[in-house]
């Protein structure tokens, strides 16, 4: 049967989502635990990888397994082998049908930008940080230069793996609340440090080192040297997937983000 | 001269504030990096020493030195020495008779506390967590119980230093923000563990084992053992003194707590 799970984690502390050698991914821990639980190897599959650093409100992953276990295993059975900073919201059995990464029609990310000349001290690892002032209008008329369908090669990683660097961008948003900038995009997909990259060149424009016009430029250039430097994995916040209302899977609210940081 | 500072930590991976020959304390840290400054032993006094595991969005502290230093090296400087999870947030010169402790009228505090079937992953060590369900009418007419002068005796540590069990609560607070649950404190001074002892206490309430009329049983009976035991220093914050408006102090936001959790 195959079942998918939501999970959340912080990524400090962890070599990213991505199962390595080294372990200390969140991956390889999730698999050691439902190894526990199942008393057999688990391999999982996640709607989307999230680099060394970077937390998840919402991961979803399936696996496939022969074992049949009441669905708390699944989830308080799990927890109880996960280490802290990652917890198994929910557990649910899916059709065969159903792929985490294949099934997801869009994904959504937010980062938090703490913005005051001191480095942050309570909410370090949490929050992305720069020091200088940012002017907002900057970011949002820059910001919405960035929907529709584009080739975002500018914004990428070397090493991405995508088939093809266009992708079509449904949300990217920019607002401030007291001292923290949050941005939140929505794509079908993003490539690799895609929202980092978005982060760090939006960046640029908030401090005034460049137009909100340059993302015109950037997009039509498609050479990821131009755009400013990748932004700290700190702040990112991978929300989650979004999948087609037949799959009927939870898509619970972050405790934090959501429920607070409206 | 007397220099006076505000500071952030998280308390996660901190042997609370107060200095200890083991070191890894917030204070031992602190002391640590205002030497490294001002080339000499500088001692602090804060305005509310917190426990292992307890956060502050803003501590405040007093130094006497002989030494003059730009007020940035107070900040960036000593930021620079500091480890991960601090940070000096502002520093001012200030009179002789000012005086972190003793000055202060008030302090806040605030409790999050996660309400939901699973252990929190994403804000693990950020929040406190209970699992059954919590009625907020509940605990919301206990807290408004605890309200004005009483003796807290049942909400006090058995190593509690303080002269008198007799405390003024003239805040006690509790909201519901999607699955979290906002505990908020202020009186002019608190007993050791007494903010996490209150949540205990109230916690118990809300999820029914006690009417809020209990409050008025455990102050009355003045015996820490028949109250609730103490909550888990995960959730709380320490969000700083109240001082007299002539001593012109800084009383900046926590730029999550309070610019988004309202």
């Amino acid at each position: 049967m195959r079942v998918a799970l939501g999970l959340e984690y912080c990524g400090t502390g962890f070599r990213g989502w991505q199962s390595q050698a080294q372990g200390k991914t969140v991956q390889d821990s999730l698999e050691f635990a439902l190894q526990a639980i199942a008393g057999r190897k688990v391999g999982v599959v996640c709607a989307g990888r999230t680099d060394a650093g970077v937390h998840a409100s919402q991961q979803v992953v399936h696996f496939d397994t022969p074992v049949e276990r009441p669905l708390t295993a699944w989830v308080r059975g799990v927890n109880s082998h996960l280490p802290e900073g990652v917890a198994v919201r929910w557990a649910q059995p899916v059709s065969d049908e159903f792929h985490a990464r294949f099934s997801a029609r869009g994904r959504r990310y937010r980062y938090l930008l703490l913005n005051r000349p001191q480095r942050p001290g309570l909410w370090q690892g949490r929050v992305g940080w720069f020091h200088g002032a940012l002017d907002l209008a900057l970011m949002q008329d820059a910001a919405g230069r960035l929907l529709g369908e584009h080739d975002f090669s500018a914004f990428r990683a070397a090493e991405c793996q995508a088939k093809t660097p266009v992708k079509t961008l449904s949300r990217a948003e920019v607002r401030q609340c007291g001292g923290m900038f949050v941005f939140d995009f929505e794509a079908t997909a993003f490539l690799h440090h895609m929202v980092r990259n978005l982060v760090g060149t939006l960046v640029y424009i908030g401090k005034g080192a460049q137009p909100p016009g340059w993302v015109d430029e950037l997009l039509l250039a498609r050479d990821r040297k131009l755009a400013a430097p990748t932004f700290s994995p700190d702040g990112l916040y991978f929300r989650g997937p979004l999948y087609e209302p037949q799959w009927a899977l939870p898509d619970p609210d972050d405790d934090f983000l959501d429920g607070m940081l409206k």
